[in-house]
């Protein structure tokens, strides 16, 4: 898989749990503000989403935590796009600290366009948005590296 | 599936992003607090464990979007047990705003058994710790209420 980084980030005081390491969640946070940098680079930005009212709402996200990430370490986050259709992108991500290069994280997630109104809707991308998310595909994707989104199961049980 | 009401927040106002609700990322933070007042209930609590050194890390987790969630709203997290071994807990997380029925979201997570030292490894549940799980899986568990934990994809491409 072929990603592009699009986020960098130092750790927090506060997103340090009592096991003395980046709380789950926070992992979540940090996948959450690349996910806007995927955004901005596909057009999808605030100017666009105050002139459309459109916008990108998550539907399902799946992360898998690899590595433990200490309040000194820098984190790097890169994205690909794994799929589209004309209203959904499945995009790839993967949380690297700064020097390392096995990922901390890997994680993905099903983004879908939705016009915001009295009652938001689901809508067609733009043509020009429709390019970009092609063209960023094209250019930053292929076979998903490290562990992929699946069914989530114990196969041996006590 | 019988979920047991773990875990209840009002919204804090920094949680809502430039969509007008509750960001991806904190319906995370939601949740992991929850699987903290699950631990709490399985004897897996401070006390526990800063006398073993023993503790859970998440190693996978899986959140379907659902519904938004406003700053006005009070949610209420229930948590299940589908699966467990002698080390893991597969939990299902069911979030709801308080006054509906339907699930705002809903989560799987994968919870490992780790003892924290030089170097953390996993370890078996003490015998009351497993039969703490056991009873609340007997008590709630059974069979995924609503959409679960599963590969994703796009079926249908343009």
């Amino acid at each position: 898989m072929r990603a592009a980084p699009l986020y960098e980030t130092p750790i927090a005081a506060d997103w340090i749990d009592y096991n003395g390491h980046l709380r789950d969640a926070y992992y979540g946070l940090i996948l959450s503000l690349a996910t806007d940098a995927l955004m901005d680079r596909l057009g999808l930005d605030a100017p666009y989403r105050e002139r459309t009212r459109c916008t990108l709402y998550t539907v399902e996200m799946h992360i898998h935590y690899l590595r433990e990430v200490r309040q000194s370490d820098v984190v790097v986050v890169s994205a690909a796009i794994l799929g589209n259709d004309a209203k959904r992108i499945h995009a790839a991500l993967r949380l690297v600290c700064a020097g390392q290069t096995d990922p901390a994280a890997t994680a993905e997630i099903m983004l879908l366009h939705i016009e915001q109104g009295d009652t938001p809707a689901t809508a067609p991308f733009p043509a020009p948005i429709l390019r970009a998310i092609e063209q960023f595909r094209t250019q930053w994707g292929g076979p998903i590296a490290g562990p992929g989104s699946r069914r989530m199961e114990l196969r041996s049980r006590t």
